[in-house]
């Protein structure tokens, strides 16, 4: 059989899969500007250096959310506990945005993007670079405020469930 | 007291604390080729979108690891179950290449990248692109192949220890 040189190198399933054991932190990223408010659950998050002080944040290109980031020039990553993987929840699906935020207490700090009261951590963020990966973009941050919360764990989403990582060991 | 425009827009010490605050999965992240061999410890690895299948990588543009990695134009990211925490220490620290490997067992899949055995998860890429923010460099990769090992659990990096998260909750 010869092998289609356009097909991916990885069986669908099995990427899926793999990439499902790639823990990572619960955040719901935030916006508001010009753009609308806007605001997704996301755990493609990660930091990049302290020099400048950068964190990355991947959305889907086609998205309304994505749409209303690059307009802003600004997010907000608020680092979930356990308390609030409802609030993940409704932030990761269909509801309309102004459901979403109804769902919580908001405030903001230097960019306007809302940050989540209660949240383990917020970095606000001016968007800095982005760069288009296949069907994503990879919105760079530089961090303008942080702000720590008073949860004693992070909420962690691993192998496709939430799971609760406390703060001491 | 007027602000140097220079200055950095968050206290370091407080963005430390935050960014410590943003758990992520423990991996070791392999190269060989041309470049020599190499291997470091990272928790800023993410996945992008499966189409096509991507991961990034961050790493410190100024090391020798660095080179490494954009000379083969290839790596392995191994994402570690709570057994190879002696190993992430063993390669997050000063310890010369050929010691680091010699801490653990190590097969290929398709790049050559050495493969760990006993990962809870190894996706094996060829560097597809990179950008450099910073001191850092980010490196795209597309996932060539991808091997689910028998570890139970991921050790997972939050709050400056090791934690570790069982695939079942």
């Amino acid at each position: 059989m010869i092998k289609d040189p356009e097909a991916p190198a990885v069986d669908a399933a099995a990427l899926r899969n793999g990439m499902a054991l790639l823990a990572g932190a619960v955040n719901i990223v935030t916006t508001n500007g010009p753009g609308g408010r806007q605001g997704f659950t996301a755990s493609a998050v990660c930091s990049v250096t302290d020099s400048p002080s950068t964190l990355l944040v991947c959305v889907r290109r086609d998205s309304s959310v994505g749409a209303a980031f690059m307009a802003n020039r600004a997010f907000c990553v608020n680092t979930l506990g356990p308390d609030h993987n409802g609030l993940a929840r409704l932030f990761g699906g269909k509801t309309p945005v102004e459901t979403r935020f109804a769902g919580a207490q908001w405030s903001t700090l230097t960019t306007g993007a809302p940050v989540l009261e209660g949240a383990l951590v917020s970095f606000d963020c001016t968007t800095s670079d982005f760069k288009d990966v296949g069907t994503h973009r990879v919105i760079f941050g530089t961090v303008q405020a942080v702000r720590a919360g008073t949860a004693t764990a992070s909420s962690v989403y691993f192998n496709r469930a939430f799971h609760s990582v406390p703060t001491s060991c």
